[in-house]
């Protein structure tokens, strides 16, 4: 048994993203966990999640890198304050902002590794950096400029 | 009939793209054309793909924003050029980078409308702004700099 992921500790209210929502049985669920300083994401894309036969489609990588950014962040502001994830209140992320740069293509076939450093924790708002990787190379980089959700998304008003 | 969208002219082998190939049959298989100065492109998201709760989630918006550059790229080289879509040689743009701002949540429900204006052509590489927006309101803000799909690509190597 792997210890549970950031994403298992999103309130069920907030726990339906298709990118890494445990609840979205059509998404992606992704799973990221420390490993170190670092988060780590390993994923494993599908056939039709091509760009050009072979390679994987940028969507999917902006994606990947967006969830694994926001997950990071909660994780990061609960180890901050020396907090459990499983302790009130519950941190909840969304993306103020996103960037990727692809830098080669990634071969579609194997699994994806997104590795994350956290860059900057500044009040509601953390910056993480982060990796995408293909059998050992790295094909995409990228930066989530994450915020604290607001209070009234997460209270099923 | 509509007229043919800027994918219609994506030659057999580079239209497979899960945000943009006509031919993959499990994607979101975008079309986009001009009005004037601007591409547009009009997606439905599907239910599953929310944030939050009624919320489009952020991977998708990010995908829309990515193939709606990649096709406004080549649709702007040929354009420049004088030639239509039809005629050799295919332009087939793939991404160097993409940048999403996430300016308000964006409701899950209506169509969605992105927006494309060219912002710089230059040798293989064109940069293409973006705004996404639903319900008539400005939601999201991206920019794609794309370039030409190198040859070997799409030889089918």
């Amino acid at each position: 048994m792997s210890e549970p992921a950031f994403q298992d500790f999103y309130p069920e209210n907030v726990a339906h993203c298709y990118g890494c929502g445990r609840l979205n049985a059509s998404g992606h669920r992704i799973q990221t966990r420390w490993e170190g300083e670092e988060s780590v994401t390993r994923f494993q894309p599908r056939p039709e999640h091509m760009a050009i036969p072979g390679f994987v489609y940028g969507g999917l990588i902006a994606s990947l890198v967006d969830c694994h950014g926001t997950g990071t962040a909660a994780a990061a502001m609960y180890r901050q304050e020396g907090r459990a994830m499983d302790s009130l209140p519950a941190y909840r992320f969304v993306t103020a902002s996103l960037h990727v740069d692809y830098l080669r293509p990634t071969p579609l076939g194997g699994e994806l590794e997104i590795r994350g450093r956290v860059k900057e924790i500044k009040g509601r708002r953390v910056v993480v950096e982060a990796t995408v990787s293909a059998a050992g190379l790295t094909t995409a980089r990228g930066e989530v400029v994450a915020v604290q959700m607001p209070d009234h998304f997460s209270q099923g008003s």
